[in-house]
């Protein structure tokens, strides 16, 4: 998918809500556990009733690597069924990954070409030739982590590095990379304070910002700070709507609280001119 | 498995090798690619003749996602494998993960329970929170990137922090986490003369080095500034063995490179006293 594809949406479904399908088979609902395939029972019925109000899934690879062929035949499944049904969504593989050169191309393939993925999350620490071959793909995206939103966010990423934090500097010498064109950015919404100051060096990317909602980001100072001219945001969400009920109208409950998410944005968006 | 169990290893087997498992279809021996599975069949084959010669083997996990489901089961079958005929070899999942920490969780489960790794490397850019759900796991050991091979390791790595390389910090402050004496360090061979700074944080720590041989590094070197009083290396190698032919003698020919490896390594352990 292209950026141009994924704005077209934006506006379209007034939204910019990713929704993280982060499936832990403790958390779902009893009855779906009879299922032959819980994780995937339990994703599709979050698609069905939520596709419409998002523009993109997000899928933690963690949560289907921890039940091993299973979890990675329902990874499987997930991405065919948004791929089949809803070709317009943006569809993330967040799988943080980040190896040498070789290595990395491999992750690419396995997110981009066997899965069909349109974007991957990957990790700076190894620099240029860690992240460059994700970049190779066409109409692929690479979201990079710049400001993570966790705790440990602080012992690295916002230490100074020749008078500048570190996750500045990746911002910075990420800019020079090949097809830097392709590069989104994880910025966490716990600090929205720092989304000006990150506009100033990434104008025109998007960026991908988890830690609305659970984390206790808020939505419309991350807008304030965060919005470009062309939206550039993807919020994501994931416990606050997957495990907003775990009872049999999960799903119903689910498409409430993406609903709320959608209209704050659709209020955020009304009050711009595009 | 203990670290005393695998120093004990390395003392009877005089050899600190660790060797790369990272099959590439398009460089295996064309006549493996009959088998119903080509990368196990690959896998058993090396395992069968090396075990004997290295003590730790490394699969990278992103070859086997590049071939989705049946990379996946490949991989499994290889640990399996290992564990059940040579359960006195040290495992290491190459996985590079690192999330927040309810997903860090996830990852450990999936590698040292799911697949039963005895060890699993972690990149350290979100900081304490994705490391320590690792380091949670009694006798599993967590392999934190300090110092990678790469030339992106001068991206962000060496930069300095308060006065100090990015790596460096990394190596102290992780030092001060929950259950570190779980913590081995990745450390980059072509950078040997770091070594020596690097045992000074960290006297006491295994180190993983990639990069000796194909890479460019010096196994003397490594030992002269890497060894300390428990040996505290593994030397890893992987294109150099895994594809010392890729004709219908590949097993025996990274038999005889191990072999070679291996000699080195019992030459260096002969001049110290243990």
């Amino acid at each position: 998918m292209t950026t141009k594809q994924l704005i077209s949406e934006i506006k379209k479904k007034q939204s910019f809500l990713c929704i993280g399908l982060d499936v832990d088979l403790n958390k779902i609902p009893k009855h779906l556990l009879k299922e032959d395939d819980p994780i995937f029972a339990f994703n599709k019925a979050i698609i069905d009733a939520t596709h419409h109000l998002c523009v993109a899934y997000k899928p933690n690879t963690a949560f289907y690597e921890a039940y091993g062929i299973k979890g990675w035949k329902a990874l499987e499944k997930t991405i065919v069924y948004i791929n089949e049904n809803h070709p317009e969504i943006f569809t993330i593989a967040d799988a943080k990954r980040g190896d040498i050169g070789n290595t990395s191309t491999m992750y690419a393939k396995a997110f981009f070409e066997d899965l069909s993925f349109d974007s991957v999350t990957v990790a700076p620490y190894m620099g240029k030739d860690s992240v460059e071959p994700f970049l190779a793909f066409k109409n692929k995206h690479t979201i990079l982590l710049a400001l993570t939103s966790n705790q440990g966010a602080f012992d690295f990423q916002t230490k100074e590095v020749h008078g500048k934090e570190l996750y500045k500097q990746v911002l910075e010498t990420s800019r020079t990379w090949e097809n830097s064109e392709n590069l989104m950015y994880v910025v966490g919404a716990t600090k929205a304070e720092y989304l000006a100051e990150i506009r100033d060096i990434i104008p025109d990317s998007f960026l991908l910002v988890p830690g609305v909602g659970a984390q206790g980001g808020n939505l419309q100072d991350v807008c304030k700070y965060g919005m470009n001219a062309n939206i550039g945001l993807l919020i994501n969400s994931s416990r606050g709507i997957i495990y907003a009920s775990n009872d049999e109208d999960f799903a119903l409950m689910a498409a409430q609280k993406s609903k709320e998410l959608q209209e704050q944005m659709a209020e955020v968006l009304s009050k711009q001119s595009w």
